[in-house]
């Protein structure tokens, strides 16, 4: 089938490598508003043809949206404006603005809302990567609100690319997304900048700097044209979450001024309960 | 040469597999308080035989003392007591403490203090591995207080080891370290607790934590029998990096809380400064 894909960066790209590969797409039309994208998704093969929104939409099977969220929020009403026949798929990182933008549109049954849970801190086209998804987790929201083939077709496709898939509504989705994402990314993004700030020796840093600083800070390096939109849109469940974080490090802080050691140890192995979780 | 591992666990054990691996252990005595240990470490072949720490030393032309920093800070005057010909090596994550131990010791200057930055979060004989080390650097410091065939033997070690040498002093170690090494476990303890204490579901942790949240939370399942005593050595430094970490996560609560999007890119435009020093 022809499929067109908005917003050929990091998800976008990778995407259309493996729904290429897996032999899905027959034909893949690139949709981004910045011209070097497309020149570069062109160069690198993700693309076949690059074209006007419109245009691609009129002529494909499958719409994936994968810009920027609050370029997706405005985008999408206009998409389902055009669309009868076709499915509509957005992979933003945030569920319920883009779900209650098209609450009301007489063609909402046409899109499935998902987030693919992969990435990397890079982006563009350039950051695409081949055989991303595997084993990875997908959320479809709020899928009594699609039709039954426009959900069948979208599930094929993440099992397909080796996905399993998650079921949860908009609200629950971006609660949960605020634990296990978000706040991974400010807090890196803040010990960035506490070590930019304090250590004027970059070179100490680039010297030392062994696997634990580049794991904990590497997610620092990803692009704010993601991610302050995702700030803003979850503001309110990520403030909630920032100001435990916040609690918490005041707990070790609490430990080191009072040299409590023994409190200390406590906070360490309540921490090391991870490992329940995370294999 | 005969080489005793004082502590067999993850940087002791990982040691002994790349000293008999490269021909540089004919036969390595391990030690180790705990019994288990020592059980674990001759099961897996990671030494051959074990002893108590005083006879291993007698028979040894160097000893490499990877224990817990505060056992390797009581235990070096004593190891050094029984010393004449044997070079003693130490790998702890601080360097101040130990060096100021022994700074009036009459045989300080077979003591070569090292900081070699590789580990993982794991802990144990069975967490050697094979291979560690390779393309990461060590600190050598305060050279000038050791005999030059003391530190011409640690020097050929780590570069046979694969490792590239960087020179500081203990003082100017520690303060690093607090940066590119602590204030991330710090960091990632209290990511865990803000994540165990907050997220009820811990099904949904699990199934949505995609790489991003595993690589800045996976340093929470570190040993506090390693983690506590570092944190005390070193508590000065870090908590002077832990202010100004809190600092810079209240300024990201403040763009959320005021909704001030233009600062708020800002930050994250800072925060990829990180690329300059992090490939």
């Amino acid at each position: 089938m022809t499929i067109t894909i908005i917003g050929t960066g990091l998800i976008g790209g990778s995407m259309a490598l493996a729904l290429r590969d897996l032999g899905i797409a027959s034909h893949i039309i690139g949709v981004d508003h910045t011209p070097a994208h497309c020149e570069k998704a062109l160069a690198l093969g993700i693309v076949d043809e690059t074209a006007g929104w419109e245009a691609a939409v009129d002529r494909s099977s499958l719409v994936i949206l994968a810009t920027p969220i609050n370029a997706a929020e405005a985008l999408l009403p206009m998409i389902l404006d055009r669309v009868d026949r076709q499915v509509v798929l957005d992979v933003g990182s945030t569920k319920k603005v883009i779900c209650d933008a098209v609450a009301d549109h007489p063609r909402r049954s046409r899109f499935v809302a998902t987030h693919p849970m992969w990435g990397t801190e890079y982006s563009g086209p350039e950051a695409a990567v081949r055989g991303a998804f595997v084993n990875k987790a997908t959320v479809i929201c709020s899928r009594n609100d699609s039709d039954a083939d426009a959900v069948e077709m979208v599930e094929s496709i993440y099992r397909q690319l080796g996905m399993h898939l998650v079921y949860m509504d908009a609200t629950e989705h971006d609660l949960h997304v605020a634990y296990v994402s978000h706040i991974s990314h400010i807090t890196s993004f803040a010990l960035a900048n506490t070590v930019l700030e304090k250590e004027r020796e970059e070179d100490a840093i680039f010297e030392l700097a062994s696997g634990g600083f580049e794991s904990t800070v590497r997610l620092a390096k990803s692009n704010p044209a993601m991610w302050v939109p995702i700030f803003m849109q979850n503001r309110e469940n990520i403030l909630d979450v920032l100001n435990e974080h916040i609690a918490q490090l005041r707990k070790f802080k609490a430990c080191l001024e009072k040299e409590n050691e023994a409190y200390l140890q406590e906070l360490i192995e309540k921490a090391n309960g991870i490992r329940r979780i995370l294999k």
